[in-house]
C-alpha cells in the first residue's frame, strides 16, 4: 500500500508538471511517460502477493477484533484490488495515453473555438471509458455503467439517487434565480470588471492564502501556487499544489479560485497522518472535497464578514481600482445571482444548474442516447432551457471544462453534491460555533479551519460520503440547509 | 528498453521538480517517491524476460550480420543488464532515498556554512557508494572500486589513465597560470561586478538562448529555463530543461551558465531519433557532454567574435551598467586568468586545477585513505598548494558542489576530460570550417551547431568516448590542442 501511494503521489507531480511547466513539444513523450507510470501503478495494484495478503488478513482469526479503522482499511484495500484487477493492462495504458493526448487537443481546440478538432480524440476517450465502465459495473455490482463511474468519485452514490436529489435542487435553484430576477433589484457588478494588474492580483492571491493559512513561502511550506488556464489542486499531505488564472478585467475570479483551490488544499494537507499511504488516508470522496473548496470559496469567501475584513487589503493592493466602491456594493456584486455561460464563474445559485446539465448529458452519453456529434447541440439547448442563455461558440459551451477531455466522466455530480454537503456542514458549524462569522470578520480563520479539520479532513476515508455527513451532522443527505442558505442570501441581496 | 527509457525520462521530471519547484516540506515524501521510482526502474532493468531476450538475440544466427548500430545496441543493453542485475534492491532504494536526503541537508549546511551538519549524511552516502562500487568492480572487471564509478560516467576510462592525462594537464595549466601572473599585465575585471538587475539578466539569458537556438517560448518549444542555486541540465529529446542563477553583482555568471547548460541541452535535444528509448540513443559519456557545454560556453561564448556580436545587445539590455566599457576590455575581463575558490566561476585555465583536486580526493576516499572527517582539511590544503588560495569556510570550500551530496563520485574527472575532448573537437572544426568564427561574429551559430550535431550529438552512444574522439578527429586522446588553445588565448590577453 505504501509503495502504491508513494508512486501515486509521484504521478501527481508528473501530471502537475504537464499542466504547468512542460514544454509543449514534450506532449507525445509525456503521454508515454504517463502510460508507463499508470501501467506500473496498475501492476503494483494487482500484484498476486497483494491479493494473497488480503485473503490472509480477511480470513484470519483476528479480523473480527480489528479496530474500526483497521477493518475499514482492509475493506477499502479489497475494493481497490477487486476493481483494479479486472481492468486489463492495455486499457490502463490506452486510457493514460489518451488522457494526455485528449487534454492536449482540447487546449488547442478550445483556443481555436473548433469542436471538430476536439471531436475525434474525445470520441476515442469516451469509447475507452465505456469499456472501463462496463468492466467496473460488473465488479462493483452497479445497475448501469455510468453508476460505476459515479461510484469512483462518490462511493455509494447512483445516477437514480442523484436524479432525485438534483430534481429537488433544480426546482429550488430555479425558484431562487427567478426570485432574484423578478425582485427588480439591480446589482451593479461593473465594479468587478475594473482593471487590476496581474502583479496586484498575485498579491491578492498571497493575501488570500495567508488568510486561510496555506503556506507557500516559508522554509516549512507544503504548498505552491501556479497559473493555468483551468485552476486545479493536486498533491498529497506535504506537497499540495494549487493553480489559478488571472484575468485583467475580472480580478475576483482569481481571488475566489485561490480560496476554492485553497479549500481543497487544506483538506489534502490535513488528512490523517497515521493513515498516510493507505486508502484510509485518502480523502472521502470528490463531493466531500468539493464541499471543502466551496465552503472556503463561498460560505466564507463571499460572506459579508470575510469581505469586511478583506476589503481594506484589496484597496491597499489595487490602489485606484476600487476607489469609490462601498463594501455593501462589493458584497452584492460578488454575490449577484445572474445566469452565465461559464460554470467556474457562476454564482452559487445558478452553479448547480450548470452541473445538472453536465450530469444529464453524461448519463445520456453512457446510456447510448447521446453521440459525440450531438454534444454541442444538446449543450446549447440545455443552456437555453435551464439558464435562458444562447451559447455562441463551443469554447464558451461544451468545451469549457477539461473534465471530459481528461476522461473524468461521473465527476461533475460531485460538484453539486459538494454544495449540498457544504450546506449541511454549515448548519452544523452554526450550531457548534455560533460566533464563527465574528472570527472571520477579525481575519481569524483558525476556528473554522479547526472545525473542518477535525470533522472532515482528519477523518480521511473512514466513511463513505453518505455516512460521513450522517456522522458529522446527524442527518441523512438533504438539500434543505443549502437551499435555506441561498434563500437567506438572496433575501439579503434583494432587500431594499 | 522503451519502457525503461520512458520511465527514466519521467524520473528526470521528478528530480527536476525537486530542485526547482517542490515545496520544502515535501522532502521526506520526495525521497520516498524517488526510492520507489528507482526501485521500479531497477526491477524493470533486471526483469528475467529481458535477460532471456538478450540471450536469445546474442546467440541467434543473425547476430553476426546485424548492423554496427544494432550490434552496439545489444552490447550496451547487455552491459546495462549485467550491472543492474548485480545491484540488490535494498541498495538501489537506499541510494535513492539517501540522495534526496543528503542533497537536502547539503543545501541547509551550505547556507549555514556548517560542514558538521552535512557530515553524517555524506558519510552514509559514501558508505552506500562504496558498497555499490565494490559490486560494480566485480561486474565491470575494473582494477579498483573507484574505476568502476568512473566507468559509469566515462566508459573505458580508469583512474590510472586519468592520472597520466591530468599530470600533463596540471603542469600545462600551472605553467599558463604563471605566465599570466608574471606577465605584469593587469586586467580590470571590476566591470564584471557592475550591478545588473535580475530582470535584465533574464533578458540576457533569453538573448543567449536565442543565439544558440534553444527554444523555450514557441508553441513547439522543447525546453525550459528556471532558476536554481546550482545550474544544471536535465531531460530527454523533446523535454530538456536548463537552470541558471542570477547574482546582481556578477551578471556574466548567468550568461555563461546559460550558454554552458544550453550546450548540454542541444546535445540532449539532438540525439538520434531512430535510437530514442535505447542506450544507443543516450549521450556517449558525461565527458563528451561536458565537451559540448564547455565548447558553447567557452570556445564560442568567451571568443572575441561572439562578444563582438553580443556586446551591443548587452548594452541595450543593461543600459547604464556597461557604459564606457570597451569591447576589448570586456573580452579581457571575461577571459582573465585568475585563481579563484569556486569551480563554476573559474576561468578556463584554473578550472582544470579545481577538477584535479576533486579527482585526487575522490580517489583517496575510495582507496580508504581519506575519511569524511578529514575532507575539509584535505580540500583546503590542495587549494593552497595548486591555486595558492586560503579557503575561509566550507561553503566556499568542500561544500561548494552538489555532486558528492548526490552520490556522483567519479563524475568530476569528466569535466576536465570534457575540456580536453573540446580542444580536440575545436582543432578539427577549425580544419573543417576555417571561417566558423566569422559566422559567430555575425550572430550565426547554425554552422557550428550543425557540426556538433552531425559529429557528436547525432552519434548518440555508438562509440565509447575514446573511440568517438578518434572517429571524429582521427587522433587518440591528447591534451595538446586544449593547452595550445589556452596558450594562444593567454598570449592574446597578455599582449601589450
Amino acid at each position: 500500500m505504501k509503495e502504491l501511494y508513494v508512486m501515486r503521489s509521484a504521478l501527481m507531480v508528473v501530471y502537475w508538471d504537464m499542466e504547468t511547466m512542460m514544454p509543449p513539444k514534450a506532449l507525445q513523450l509525456r503521454s508515454e511517460q504517463l502510460a508507463v507510470l499508470e501501467l506500473t501503478l496498475h501492476k503494483m495494484q494487482v500484484d498476486q502477493r497483494f491479493a494473497a495478503l488480503l485473503d490472509e488478513v480477511e480470513t484470519s482469526a483476528g479480523f473480527a477484533s480489528l479496530s474500526a479503522g483497521n477493518k475499514r482499511a482492509v475493506v477499502l484495500a479489497r475494493k481497490d484490488y477487486d476493481e483494479a484487477s479486472k481492468l486489463p493492462d492495455d486499457l490502463v495504458t490506452d486510457l493514460a495515453k489518451q488522457q494526455a493526448l485528449t487534454v492536449g487537443i482540447w487546449k488547442k481546440a478550445k483556443a481555436a473555438k473548433d469542436f471538430d478538432m476536439f471531436k475525434p480524440e474525445l470520441a476515442k476517450m469516451i469509447q475507452l471509458k465505456k469499456r472501463a465502465a462496463d468492466i467496473l459495473m460488473q465488479v462493483k455490482g452497479t445497475k448501469t455503467p455510468y453508476d460505476a463511474l459515479i461510484d469512483t468519485f462518490e462511493p455509494g452514490m447512483t445516477a437514480q439517487r442523484i436524479d432525485q436529489v438534483f430534481s429537488g435542487m433544480r426546482d429550488g435553484l430555479m425558484r431562487i434565480m427567478r426570485k432574484a430576477e423578478t425582485s427588480g433589484k439591480k446589482i451593479d457588478d461593473s465594479i468587478l470588471s475594473r482593471k487590476v494588474s496581474f502583479a496586484a492580483q498575485r498579491r491578492i492571491s498571497e493575501a488570500a492564502m495567508k488568510f486561510i493559512g496555506f503556506d507557500t513561502t516559508s522554509a516549512n511550506a507544503a504548498g505552491r501556487l501556479d497559473e493555468t488556464e483551468h485552476p486545479f489542486t493536486t498533491g498529497y499531505y506535504d506537497d499540495v499544489r494549487i493553480t489559478t488564472h488571472y484575468y485583467e478585467d475580472r480580478f475576483v475570479s482569481s481571488l475566489f479560485s485561490v480560496l476554492h483551490e485553497g479549500g481543497h488544499a487544506l483538506y489534502d494537507q490535513n488528512l490523517p497522518r497515521e493513515w498516510m499511504y493507505q486508502t484510509m488516508g485518502a480523502p472521502c470522496s470528490y463531493g466531500i472535497h468539493e464541499s471543502q473548496s466551496r465552503f472556503v470559496e463561498n460560505m466564507v469567501g463571499r460572506s459579508p464578514e470575510f469581505l469586511a475584513y478583506f476589503m481594506p487589503r484589496l484597496r491597499r493592493i489595487t490602489g485606484r481600482s476600487l476607489r469609490g466602491v462601498k463594501l455593501r456594493d462589493f458584497v452584492a456584486a460578488v454575490n449577484a445571482i445572474q445566469p452565465s455561460k461559464i460554470r467556474v464563474e457562476a454564482d452559487e445559485v445558478t452553479y448547480g444548474l450548470h452541473v445538472i446539465i453536465r450530469f444529464e448529458m453524461e448519463r445520456d452519453i453512457f446510456a447510448g442516447k447521446l453521440s459525440v456529434d450531438d454534444l454541442p447541440q444538446a449543450w446549447n439547448e440545455k443552456y437555453e432551457k435551464y439558464l435562458g442563455l444562447e451559447i455562441e461558440n463551443d469554447s464558451e459551451g461544451v468545451m469549457q471544462d477539461t473534465h471530459w477531455a481528461g476522461g473524468s466522466f461521473g465527476y461533475f455530480p460531485s460538484y453539486a453534491l459538494g454544495n449540498i454537503y457544504g450546506g449541511m456542514f454549515l448548519r452544523k458549524m452554526n450550531a457548534d460555533m455560533p460566533d464563527w462569522k465574528q472570527d472571520i470578520r477579525r481575519g481569524d480563520f483558525s476556528n473554522v479551519k479547526q472545525w473542518l479539520v477535525s470533522n472532515v479532513h482528519s477523518k480521511g476515508n473512514l466513511y463513505d460520503p453518505g455516512d460521513l455527513v450522517r456522522v458529522v451532522t446527524g442527518q441523512d443527505l438533504t438539500i434543505v440547509p443549502f437551499l435555506t442558505y441561498l434563500d437567506e442570501k438572496c433575501d439579503r441581496l434583494i432587500s431594499p
